[in-house]
């Protein structure tokens, strides 16, 4: 296909194909932007879908509405499995089919995926909570979970069915244990009062010996000390050794029995190194120069999760949302700039500091004038800047609705158990009780 | 199991089973409550989320969460396999797992399910309306047809992949087909605005010569004329010959070219006829007398869509939720009055009318007092009715902000497409276009 206007594939609807994207529309220039979901998703949000406080669509937004009014912009809902860099086409398949797109330029901001660094055992049985079916996925589990565990008697059991380990000590880890944790003692523990020995445990792991690397000292502590005195047991300077269905073992040797691994400690950029023929970085991501151009590929880019980049500091940048995109908007820019006959800008990082909230009233925060928060102000600050960035003001408004609910209450409104298909991991898990597991 | 307190076991969580639940617990009275699902679904709005109008938590309700606060109802998550009249035990099925529990009165309200009268065809390839899953899945088909049709330019693949047919004239094949419709018009249609050729069609198909068959003359044409003036093509007299996966033959031997075909045209009593030993009656029912006790089966009980009881008409009950609603209460009742020594009541009907939503602004409805309404006022009294049945109050709060939200935006904000496994039907469509269709 030949286009007069120059034509931009991006790949990828993240927050750093978004912004290029949006960039790029306001000029005369023909975008493709491919995405193998037909929603932009706020990924900071994931954790509490997969926690029972707010919908999947609350946390998605339809792409094709965000580029309703950009005649420029089109959309193809697919997964790129080929890119020929002489040819400069990208090909594109969905359900067996493959389309074939010409790009002038491309940018990949295909983002990152889960890393389970080759563990067989952990992908099986861990829980990623990455993508929008992840979230989903981990919240049937935990109700099922909750549900079998009223079938049986044997305390062993029981405690396996009702406790959840989380590996990972990042932003994502800690939000998600001390929501888990809040789930069961706001919600969980009531609506089983009925039942026996119904008492759920939340383990939080950490191979590093604290918690939030990046975080200044006072804040790792103060984490820690929230998460603490939340509920949630925190394990730090441990690796796991063994990731089993009915298991997991440390470091240390310590067994715990349970069920449900949410693996939050590593992400890899996706596999679109092998596909440009590059060697690919640490993490699979791929080496860009200062302007954001993939080493030795003429006319392609890549930004955010993906890319790699050493900052002044000598580290790569963290595939965080702000460099995502930031990174999409000068790659856009660089092009501009190409088709105009002009030489691009090199990236700087603007930092717009970092925070992770940790449940109820409970958070730490570093935001852009770098003073320090913790507790009450912190999750103040996390709740109203997480508003002023959702998109779309609907779903603003929904999750609006939803915290201001369940702050009052104490509720967590959407614990529900939807399930299309047969769940192989239940019967996996039923099926391993006649196993005998490991001593504690 | 041997208690003190009468023990009832209630199978089922629907409109049914949750009255005489409701009505049982404030007596001194053992309950076990007994669903394959974790949630009470409020079906009448089902449609809404089968066309990305509402979430799927915003009409089910944690059945826990409803017996929160009644030590006495015990609820358990899990699919009843048989019934021992003689032991009076119940055992019901999880992931292979099976509990048997025992019983002194057993409530059967297991409701309806879609029936597609033995056609495989038309079960492997039609969509029924029943279960969220359903809705969910339906949903998700939509909007990856429309995806998939901008993938081809070939006029007739982009028909099969944008018509939709709905067989069926009651309510929920109106509703749904008119939904759908405003679906298209009001969104799909502005989304896909730079894709060439997409124009949806949406085709409602009833056997009889008429739609809403119990709705006086009035109503009847007035639905009729609203589907059409809103854009719905109606096919009246006709039906399905037979159900391919991209196509549809009408009984006049029309050809369709379509992949969607809504199968809102019966349902039939979920199958424990069979389980008690006793005949089914027409669709699969079980035969009540009029106390509402399984004729001939001692201390068992049958309500709502499950029974079959002739009423004074001559017609059976039909399968509406009043009826669900005021027979399991006096399900309940009679239970009570049976252990207190006392002889039970008879079920008698009290009629609350009947209504159905045809659009934005479009619907008829013949409430309590037998007045006739249509078009906007009916749309109004449906709505409100409707919310003030919607169960919870925070249910009732988001589906209400979303209904506004639609009505000023003409928006359906829940468009995304959730999918956590491969999807076999797509692949099938894909396949299938190897093949040759019948000519139209």
């Amino acid at each position: 296909m030949t286009t007069i206007r120059p034509r931009v594939i991006i790949i990828g609807a993240g927050f750093g194909g978004l912004y290029a994207a949006r960039t790029l529309a306001k000029h005369e220039i023909d975008i493709l932007l491919i995405d193998r979901n037909n929603f932009h998703l706020f990924t900071p949000l994931l954790y509490q879908v997969a926690t029972c406080g707010l919908d999947p669509s609350e946390i998605a937004y339809p792409i094709r509405s965000i580029f309703r009014k950009n005649k420029n912009v089109q959309f193809l809902l697919g997964e790129v499995n080929a890119i020929d860099r002489e040819a400069k086409q990208v090909s594109i398949n969905a359900n067996g089919k493959t389309l074939n797109e010409a790009y002038d330029y491309l940018i990949i901001a295909a983002g990152s995926v889960t890393n389970y660094f080759n563990n067989g055992a952990l992908e099986q049985n861990g829980f990623g909570l990455k993508t929008l079916s992840d979230a989903v996925r981990l919240r049937n589990h935990i109700l099922k979970l909750f549900e079998r565990a009223t079938w049986t008697d044997d305390p062993q059991q029981k405690a396996a069915l009702t406790t959840m380990v989380v590996v990972g000590g990042g932003p994502t880890g800690l939000e998600t244990s001390g929501a888990l944790y809040e789930l069961y003692n706001n919600v969980l523990k009531h609506e089983f009062s009925k039942e026996k020995h119904m008492r759920a445990r939340v383990i939080l792991v950490e191979a590093m010996d604290r918690l939030l690397i990046p975080y200044p000292e006072r804040l790792q502590e103060s984490a820690l000390e929230q998460l603490k005195s939340l509920g949630v047991e925190v394990i730090l300077g441990q690796s796991v050794k063994e990731a089993a269905l009915n298991h997991v073992i440390l470091s240390s040797g310590d067994v715990i029995r349970t069920h449900t691994l949410v693996w939050a400690a590593g992400v890899k950029g996706a596999p679109f190194a092998e596909m440009l023929g590059v060697d690919a970085q640490r993490g699979g991501r791929i080496a860009v120069d200062e302007m954001l151009l993939v080493d030795g590929v003429q006319d392609v880019y890549a930004v955010g999760d993906i890319a790699y980049l050493i900052a002044p500091d000598g580290q790569p940048y963290p595939q965080v949302i702000p460099v995502a995109q930031q990174q999409g908007t000068l790659a856009a820019k660089n092009i501009l700039s190409a088709i105009g006959g002009e030489s691009g800008a090199k990236f700087t990082y603007s930092d717009r500091g970092i925070m992770a909230t940790i449940g109820r009233s409970r958070a730490v925060a570093y935001p852009y004038y770098k003073v320090q928060l913790t507790g009450f102000l912190a999750w103040i600050t996390w709740l109203f800047l997480h508003l002023l960035w959702l998109m779309g003001f609907r779903n603003r408004l929904n999750v609006f609705v939803n915290w201001i609910w369940n702050y009052l209450t104490y509720d967590r409104s959407v614990r529900i158990i939807l399930e299309r298909t047969q769940d192989e991991q239940m019967q996996r898990i039923e099926d391993s009780y006649i196993q005998t597991p490991p001593t504690e």
